[in-house]
């Protein structure tokens, strides 16, 4: 390992970020002229892969990494408010009592506030948030409950929450419809029905859309059907989002629940043979499509999780934003097995981790 | 609602266009800082989403709107030379005769002739067209038809009617293939028989070809299974596309059917409970993907339309270049609901509208 | 045919390749004014059809070509020191022999080496291969043998095989797992059997990813189920890629199989209502999608191939990287056919090619 960098200097721009990476490597000269086509001006010279440790940009020590090669180095949860291994296995259900006819009623207080998030060392995201998270809480339903969202709006901005299900166009969370925008200081009660069951998520709708989308202002929203599935032994959320951290129309930064590089420091933990449901739901704004490769294994597919047999059995999906989809899978073998983005880039500035499977 | 701007000022680069939006806020003092992380210089200063009507640069009042934060003043279709609303449930059929062994015969007259639309206000589209309009018409037939397409080329460019679906290398309308490229003042007919049952597309294939794409030359064709489909209370074909405007390599605008923000200010109207049958065709040049999102509602979805069963049950879909899908959907409360693509960019270019749902 | 330019102007910008052949183009004047729309500069004047033979930038009369409008002249194969055509039907099936247990056996010698290509007319490609290959071979199993892949990195560079399927964590080819990346000079043998079946890959998992990837780290890994499929006529396996010659972030051309415009001056030779089964495997870096279209035919499609029964019927697949899946079609017709990427500027710059359909 080299030195640890104190301050890790994060350039902020993608562009700056991929070319501060390949600049890190001190020499190529070991292995004579630059590996790239003839007409490759000297200045694209690119990591031969001799200096892996170089690319541990991010390498800090916080959370510790002996995945020589890989760019780690992730904020610890508590320093950058944002803990995606809690968010993992983090199933609000509400709070649930039953209506004089006998359906089960959820409730859930969701307040919109601004906060402040240290997403990767020495990077401030000014987030907007449901409930001080990024992603917001997991909601989850059976098929069928009467729901009730208590939505106070804590922030300095009009907001909405505009859920991916059924229900009439007063509760849709879209401006100019109904309540529509939901003023600083003011309160809305969104009540619906939960159907269908699958994987689903909710979201702000006010203009302009990608900012409030991609500011923090989404959350899963899991409906378990009222039959019931195979009990996993091990359920979890992974959320796919982004961070444009400075104001153009790209992201600099890529997460699963929130927190880049934070499973390579801190693997998801597993037991083999267990049945693992991960709800995997993608809110990436501005890139056309994310993915999501596990390395090892195969899962079963189930688009948005509203079928109850799979449509694919596979290592590598694709979602564009608001896709999402429930997969299932067992790990045969003990040991770390990496999962992250098949859009390579992606996985370079943030979107990679591990699984740590054991007996 | 802001008063009215007689000539809202278009900017036609993308990028101008999200920029635009975003200077039109006219001022951010009311919640102090910039919203974005701790480096984003002022002039990257975004709407904090508290003057929602600034957002509506196109509000020309031509076609009203009530949806506060929304951009929309689609221009008329009489002036903008194309009607969304009548493409949508425009079956061309052909004329339809019998040939001597008993198999249905359609045949249609198809110019390819240029013309120009407004497709914004005070943005002119010089178009390449069928029929003079973009989308061409939707051809109709039903599995098995003998099926003759005579084309005339009235434009001053060679074109070529190249359908997705099956035939001869001859009728192929491949350029260096049979007769290739149809020259200005010719004419050719394509003849072949409708398989395979689905949602299928036709568009030119004149090189050089996503000029030839872009400009306009594509349409719908639907061919329906002999065996027939549980019979759909509405019909409606909505063909995905995207305009071109400066000659880069972006587009500027997107819609359904042909003109952005129409179906905001004209939503599409349908009943209650109806078995309502989308075909939904992605001919968007440029971008990677295209996707379809709606609003409280699922639906089922049929890829190419070529099964008799759904395959997905969700509310979302994504599309490349030349993949289209059969929806069907009921809705379930009366209402006013949103679609749009959940890639928010081409969704604030034009590519959203309400269905309006009545007893 | 305009008289053969010996040394065609390649620019090895994507952007420049594109206007580059807008440009070619040498008067417009015919049919007067631009296309685009009226604010269009006048240097964005655009191909206007008219000339098409003018695209043929690279018809250098090597391959011969007779498609008049679609820019072809594939440099030959021994040139080139890839043969798609080729690599199209080369099934590598390893050394096979029997353990004790009776399983069967595979092995291979697979060693990462250092070698230029030239992919397009005047343009040297600095590859990084697996066997000399980009692909690399096609490495085929029947699902429960043995595998033993003997990795030697000969190349000056740490690489590694990361095999999508089923193994442990030590023989994941994984840099920081189990032994990670192989050192110049050094060996490594990957053992594991083979599930599931289906249509996969392997690539190179060093850091930086997506060089490693870019460069030529890839191939095919095809697992035949143990039941067996319905014989097929004529299988075969299509790798899409892209090259990077300027070492930016996109790709300056894109292929099957490894050569550009190689299946447009040579055909895929099929017959007529012959079973053709097509793995189809996407590779492409930096782009998020690649997709496949036939024309005038379609297919039934097995995502990641690991089903028995297909999931889809059409002529339009779209995948992302990582993303591959099994094809079966049968020409109805005699005649030529093309076959390309339905994102058009993939097609403009080397991804399309013709099947050629006898009797």
């Amino acid at each position: 390992m080299t030195p640890v960098e104190p301050n890790p200097p994060f350039v902020t721009s993608r562009r700056g970020l991929l070319l501060g990476a390949v600049a890190a490597v001190p020499a190529l000269s070991l292995f004579g002229s630059p590996a790239w086509a003839g007409d490759a001006p000297a200045d694209h010279d690119i990591d031969d892969g001799s200096s892996m440790t170089e690319m541990d940009h991010g390498s800090t020590g916080m959370g510790g990494s002996d995945h020589a090669g890989f760019p780690t180095g992730s904020v610890p949860a508590d320093r950058a408010g944002i803990d995606p291994t809690a968010i993992l296995r983090d199933f609000d259900k509400g709070k649930v009592s039953t209506l004089p006819g006998g359906q089960t009623l959820r409730e859930w207080e969701i307040t919109a506030i601004d906060r402040e998030f240290e997403i990767a060392p020495g990077v401030i995201f000014s987030g907007w948030t449901y409930n001080g998270r990024i992603p917001g809480p997991t909601l989850w339903a059976q098929e069928g409950d009467a729901l009730r969202i208590h939505f106070t709006n804590a922030s300095p901005h009009p907001h909405t929450m505009h859920f991916h299900g059924v229900h009439t166009a007063e509760m849709d969370g879209t401006p100019g419809v109904g309540p529509g925008n939901i003023a600083p200081g003011a309160t809305f009660t969104y009540e619906f029905d939960a159907a269908p069951f699958g994987t689903h998520l909710y979201h702000c709708h006010t203009s302009p859309l990608a900012v409030h989308i991609a500011k923090g202002l989404y959350g899963g929203f899991i409906i378990e059907p009222k039959a019931g599935r195979e009990p996993a032994d091990d359920e979890m959320v992974m959320v796919m989002n982004g961070y444009n951290t400075d104001g153009g129309d790209n992201n600099e930064f890529y997460s699963v629940n929130g927190l880049p590089f934070h499973f390579m420091d801190n693997p998801v933990k597993v037991k083999k043979g267990a049945l693992v449901r991960i709800h995997l739901i993608n809110v990436l704004e501005y890139d056309p499509i994310n993915s999501f490769h596990i390395h090892a294994n195969f899962f079963h597919y189930y688009p948005t999780g509203t079928m109850l047999a799979p449509s694919e059995f596979t290592d590598t999906v694709v979602q564009a934003q608001g896709q999402r989809g429930m997969l299932e899978l067992r790990f045969p073998y003990v040991g770390r097995y990496m999962f992250h983005a098949h859009k390579t880039e992606f996985a370079e500035l943030g979107w990679m981790g591990f699984f740590e499977v054991t007996e």
